[in-house]
């Protein structure tokens, strides 16, 4: 497959990757994962990987011989190409409310709690509790704009670039920082109902950390 | 102006706010600037702001009956509704090309040196070196990106979101951390080119501060 299907480097636990694979997966794009351990043997730090990614961060995609980086990039490179099943929304106010979901969690959670910040803080104590409260912060925000758009999915009932934000953060926040999500029913109902999509299902972390 | 115009609330300082009044400036979009002092006097927390963001954070645009939040979301938003003068390039490849500086920016430098975490430090110091330490890596990055995309402008010769993302999150590294690029010599050369075109000077901080 890899030889004429794409090639997405990704690390399971990985947020980022996670979008990108769930991407892949709604559109039916056949891809093969190669797993960059980002944790434990550190490979995004290779000169092997660094040929790919000069950045040193998962994840990276090659696909229509490129290679391309930064997740949400991937992601609109994949729904401008591959347009069919779109993964945006019809109307320009849906747009921006998808937007703005996105954006919330692309640049106010997921940096703010990233693994490769850890190396900053002189104790894992002060990085959990750094991304803790801006994760939580974050989900008020999310909240707030959800209680706006959403219905089954964060904006109305069809799935698009906002979900496939939303579940991996949300994931990340419940299985490290607030098991309880409570204070922000609506972010909670709907991330409860997407678990239940095969789209999420079949690129879930501990999905395809089985298959590593 | 202000009844039929546009309305910006942003922070004369503010690298995302100034992303939103160079895109309103590049689109001829009248507008009016109400400046929200998110340092000294914190108006980002007063209750009568919050009507305006929940999420406490500038900018916000009232545009077209509806309030916006999230300048990428914004800046795509105006894309999307007044498409010309253009923002972004023709090509698949060059829109790859774009959004991958962006998000490089968005995500990976903008929050990790945004004065909101500040309270997260124990010390100015600790803050300092924190923004610094993740500023520069990503100017490293943007470098690498650059080097393959950029002519006169980020992306070839034409101004795109990439650009309006450059000229801000350039701007604040040279004015507090990083005061020599020579490290990075293409980011330096498309900034200082950049800083020569009109939408960069009238919506510059320092010329915004002057019109408080």
């Amino acid at each position: 497959m890899a030889k004429n299907g794409a090639i997405l480097y990704g690390f399971w636990q990985s947020s980022c990757s996670w979008r990108v694979r769930a991407a892949l997966r709604f559109k039916n794009i056949p891809y093969e994962e190669r797993g960059v351990d980002i944790v434990k043997t550190k490979q995004q730090g290779t000169e092997q990987y660094r040929a790919i990614n000069p950045a040193q961060k998962v994840p990276a995609l090659v696909i229509d011989n490129e290679t391309l980086v930064e997740s949400m990039a991937i992601v609109q490179y994949l729904e401008e190409s591959r347009p069919q099943p779109s993964l945006m929304p019809g109307t320009l106010m849906e747009r921006v409310q998808m937007r703005q979901i996105c954006e919330t969690i692309v640049s106010g959670i997921q940096p703010l709690q990233n693994i490769g910040i850890k190396r900053s803080f002189s104790t894992l104590e002060e990085y959990l509790k750094f991304s803790k409260y801006w994760t939580e912060r974050g989900l008020l925000t999310l909240e707030e704009l959800l209680r706006k758009s959403a219905g089954k999915c964060c904006v109305g009932d069809q799935i698009t670039i906002a979900d496939l934000c939303l579940v991996p953060q949300t994931y990340n926040a419940v299985s490290r920082f607030t098991p309880d999500l409570s204070k922000y029913p609506t972010v909670s109902k709907v991330y409860k109902a997407l678990l239940n999509e095969k789209v999420f299902q079949e690129t879930h972390p501990e999905y395809v950390k089985t298959k590593l």
